[in-house]
This record gives C-alpha cells, sequence and structure tokens, in this order.
C-alpha cells in the first residue's frame, strides 16, 4: 500500500459505512451524520469522524452528510467506481457458495470464470454464466477474461502453488479463503478471510462477558512474576 | 465487551498470531520473536509487542517467546482453552462448507448440529455426525445439546427472524454470515463475516497501489472546498 498512514481497520469500515448508506439510500434517506451512522452500526461518532477525515473533509459541521456524495467519495476510494473481473479458483462447496452470493455484481465485481482440477466439475456452470475451466488453462483464460481479482477457495495444501500460477496471470490481487499466509510478490495484493479467527474473536468476547478473562489474565501475571 | 480498552483488531491479531504459532510448533520450533513472527506474518514486530502487552508480560527481553507458552497464553485470552458447541442454522452451499472446514475441532469448536426449513435436508447429514434439524425444533435441540455459539448462514431476509429465535435459546453468540446488521440484546456476542468487506478492502489496495487513489483523494478535496 502506498499510503502507509491509512490503518487497514479504517479501511474496513469505510465498506461497512458504505453498506449501511446503500441501506440508507434504498429507504429514500437522503442525509445522514456520524451520529447517524453510529446509532445503526454501533460504532462510536468519533471513529467514523475520524476514518473519513484521512480522505478529505466530508459533510458540513452541523449539517451532516450528503448520503449520495458521501457514497460517490467512499466509492471512490475504495475503487468501486469501476468493475472488477473476478476468478473463482476451487470450485467446492466454498466456491459456489461464493459464486451465487448475492450483492457481488451490485458492487461491481464480477465473475467471469471458474477453475478446478475436477474433470467432472470441469464445462459445468457454478452460476448463471459461471463457467468452470480445467486449472490448466488458468493463465490462458485469466488473460482472455482480463481478470484482475481471484478468489483463493482451493485445499490449503495446493494455495500457495496455485497462487504462484495466478501471479503468472498478471492478477492483481487474491481474497484468500485458505488458511496459508501465501507468500507473494509485493505488487499483488492480499486479504485474507479466515472464518476461524472470527470465531476466535467471537469466543474472546462470550469470555470477557462472562468475566472469565480477569482471572486468565491474573493468573498469567502471576506466571511471569515466577519466571 | 466489559474491557473497553483492548481494540478489536488486536482480538483479531492475537487469533493470527496463534495460527502462526501452531504452524512454528509443528514444525518443531520452540522459540520465537516479536521480530521473528513479524517476519512470518507481514506485522510489524512494535505492533506484535503492544498487542500481547494488554494482557500482562509475555517473554523476556532479548530472548523471545517460549512458544508453548505463548500459545497457552492465547488460547486463555481467546476462550480456546475450552470445548464449544456450535451450530450451523441455515444449510446451503456456504453452511455447507463451513461444516466440513477442516481446523474447527483442532480449535475447539464443535459443530454438533445444523438447521434447516427444507424438508429435503432435514434429516440428512451434512457433515461427519452433524444431523439436519427442522428450524422449527432450534430451541429444543439447542438445549438438548447445549449449543452456546451459532453460524448463521440463512438468506438476509430471515437473519434477523432467526437470530430472534436463536437469542431465546440461550446462545451466548453469532457468526453472522448474512449481510444484516443483527439487532441483538446486548449480552449476545456477535461477529459479522461479510466477505464483501475483504474485496472492498482488496481494491482498495490495489487501486492505492496503482496511484488512482491520490486523483480520487485531490478530487474530493476540490469538491469541498467549492461548497
Amino acid at each position: 500500500m502506498k499510503n502507509p498512514k491509512i490503518p487497514k481497520p479504517t479501511i474496513k469500515r469505510l465498506a461497512i459505512y458504505y453498506r449501511c448508506l446503500e441501506n440508507k439510500e434504498s429507504a429514500g434517506i437522503k442525509k445522514t451524520s456520524s451520529k447517524d451512522l453510529a446509532e445503526s452500526l454501533g460504532i462510536k461518532a468519533s471513529q467514523i469522524r475520524k476514518d473519513l477525515s484521512y480522505f478529505g473533509e466530508f459533510g458540513k459541521r452541523g449539517v451532516g452528510y450528503d448520503i449520495p456524495k458521501l457514497m460517490k467519495s467512499i466509492k471512490n476510494i475504495l475503487g468501486l467506481h469501476r468493475r472488477w473481473n473476478v476468478a473463482i479458483i476451487g470450485v467446492g462447496n466454498l466456491g459456489s457458495a461464493i459464486a451465487n452470493y448475492t450483492g457481488l455484481e451490485q458492487n461491481g465485481f464480477f465473475i467471469k470464470a471458474a477453475f478446478d482440477k475436477d474433470k467432472k466439475k470441469i464445462g459445468t456452470q457454478i452460476a448463471a454464466g459461471v463457467l468452470v475451466y480445467d486449472i490448466k488453462e488458468l493463465k490462458k483464460v485469466c488473460s482472455e477474461k482480463n481478470i484482475e481479482i481471484a478468489i483463493l477457495s482451493v485445499p490449503g495444501k495446493t494455495a500457495q502453488k496455485v497462487a504462484d500460477q495466478l501471479v503468472e496471470t498478471g492478477i492483481k490481487g487474491i481474497l484468500n479463503f485458505t488458511p496459508i499466509a501465501l507468500q507473494l510478490p509485493e505488487n499483488i495484493a492480499v486479504e485474507n478471510v479466515d472464518f476461524t479467527v472470527s470465531l476466535k474473536a467471537l469466543t474472546y468476547e462470550i469470555v470477557s462477558q462472562y468475566k472469565e478473562i480477569y482471572e486468565v489474565v491474573e493468573e498469567n501475571n502471576n506466571n511471569t512474576e515466577e519466571q
């Protein structure tokens, strides 16, 4: 990332704000404020103002934000002002679920191809208009279809090998659903989606809510003193 | 969350550190350092030290971390020192993918039941030992099986309704795969998994890498001045 000052959580929150604004807009609402967004999302208003301040001054003090304008700005920031051609690599349950995920196209993500090595899957459609190609044709098909983003949903053990092949296709970014930390050239963007991480954040919230956490921390401090 | 000082990104990174430590441990490595972790993960060493400092003093200066000890501490912090009984609500492609996701049990997450309203799915197994029950039996089965966590993978339009039913079962947390911002009582933990948010973070990285971002920000600033 060329601008190292912008924290990744800010970027993710921008995407969350955008979805919230979409909902408000489709309900016919034209104006919002950091306070209003805060209430809808359970994020502090000060956090929302801080996040948006990285990218310039949106809205006017005391007047709030014009929803269509703010949406347009966030769209531009996140690169959602244009179309992205996407390929799914690995057609298991997860790949199929993603291919059929509603809301991709409305956000500018168009799945143009899927790839698998399973001969039974090659030639079938996993979603309307999404054909499964032989993984051997990866470079050729990605080039023809001008694929810029790959969604990687292969088994972990083949993830790095397939990622290396993806790099050769000239792809720009990988959404990585495998549990492998991919080794990639610096110019390839990568986002890891690991829902066990979310599960662990969830159990943290549960145990901290039930105060078990304090015993744990105390115990840990005691151990340190003994060392 | 009872301790508001710990930022959510820290918690998620703890889960990421844990996975990295697991990999090192299974490769027979016994010691690590914030620098070593930083290199494996592409996260700054100072960030790692800061994250771990929330929970006490792990490791010794200049000596680094003892991997099994650090793993045990993170496990306790994240609530992974115990078993969690999990149910999957909504048996589409996504629900099936999750039920078959390897690595759940090794992290202490045991899928004990799945639920759907589709009569064709009820009574089948979506993974070894995971039976699909009628959603009408949600309260009864969750209580019998002592389910504490629900993975919600139903269509968005029924998400809130099902979430309300889940609250009544006495569940403690929901991993929400639907695009809906659920309204839940304060004592129910929730984590939202929305991979379009990750896709948007990815496109942000791509466009900022290709410098398109600077034009966008400049344009936005100009607009503001005109107002």
